[in-house]
């Protein structure tokens, strides 16, 4: 991903009531946080958080979660959505192989939003949908286990699915074209946008795993 | 599907030691019919019999049924092949829905090659991933169900992906861009050629379900 260095980064996120400083010391008590007993969603890789922003204004009784690891990316967004005031809404400055320090059986549903493809097959593990996430998500995920993927990538969306599936996922709804199909209310990111007016097509797929908790 | 009328075709078919005229008299009989151990493939939909043919030369020690309910395209098939003779293929005029007057724990792999996509929701049922066709197999499959499914219909690949999911099948292997994966060893059928010059991608999965019996 190529993007460009933000100025006072630091102090954009250090002044910003949606960053949690502090997130880990929230492990297993989001709901006290968000003061209430709603769901919780997450996006990990919540970029300039204009999916995260418009979903949690659309969805008042959802509480969500963006993580993020660019702390420039997210400083953009920040700067962009800062004026919308939330209270169902926190953002996180970390990478995703730390989500077990910040969730313990209380995340609803887990949205991947154009996930860095990895496309040598030696780095296969770090992409989003390996079975060493899918291994950390099952601790994060409070009952059933509910994401929903969408990217321009073919690789990343054929291996998901081959994923996903072996390791218990059901593959609940698949869209090769999703701006073409009237049926699945969608919320577009800052990427999607681009991709979309490029003619590429976006994948999508919610796949589900009921609890054995 | 538009194809021309064959002259004789009934002719032709009933000349072609391929073609069998009682198939549904050898149902749980086939290992007999072709007097060997060797696994059973077929393919639902055979069309002009390339695929199937070309299968069969290739793959000696693996036994083929190729089944095209149209008498036409199949003679067409027949005029084109009958010069080669193997003892491991045999063809079927028949509908799809009629499988199990011909099989009977006895099939080890399923192929769908480019089968009609029933775009219509009420015609959904129609589809041969749909949950009527996945319980027929069911009960012609001899052991572990496998399914290989080539499309270039992308609705119909994302139903296939969702149907077999729910249904319990594993997704083993799924590509987007066959003819740009080099890793698949694939065999092409006449539609699959002409896809691909007209610049469409060729989707393909490979779908497994353990078996219950």
């Amino acid at each position: 991903m190529r993007f460009r260095n933000v100025k006072n980064k630091e102090e954009i996120l250090l002044n910003s009531d949606y960053v949690l400083k502090d997130g880990q010391l929230l492990k297993g008590n989001w709901q006290e946080k968000f003061n209430n007993n709603n769901p919780i969603y997450i996006e990990i890789g919540t970029g300039k958080c204009k999916f995260i922003f418009e979903n949690a204004l659309k969805y008042p009784s959802i509480n969500f979660i963006g993580i993020e690891k660019f702390s420039s990316v997210l400083a953009q967004g920040i700067k962009e959505f800062e004026n919308i005031k939330l209270d169902n809404l926190f953002l996180v400055n970390d990478d995703a192989s730390k989500i077990e320090d910040y969730f313990d059986k209380e995340i609803d549903l887990i949205y991947l939003n154009f996930s860095d493809p990895w496309p040598k097959k030696r780095h296969f593990k770090r992409r989003l949908t390996s079975w060493d996430f899918l291994r950390k998500y099952d601790n994060i995920f409070k009952k059933d286990c509910v994401i929903i993927q969408k990217t321009d990538n073919q690789e990343l969306f054929a291996y998901s699915i081959s994923s996903l599936s072996k390791y218990g996922y059901i593959m609940d709804e698949v869209c090769l074209d999703l701006h073409n199909d009237s049926s699945i209310d969608n919320i577009s990111t800052e990427y999607e946008i681009k991709f979309v007016k490029e003619g590429k097509k976006i994948y999508r797929l919610k796949a589900f795993k009921n609890s054995l908790k």
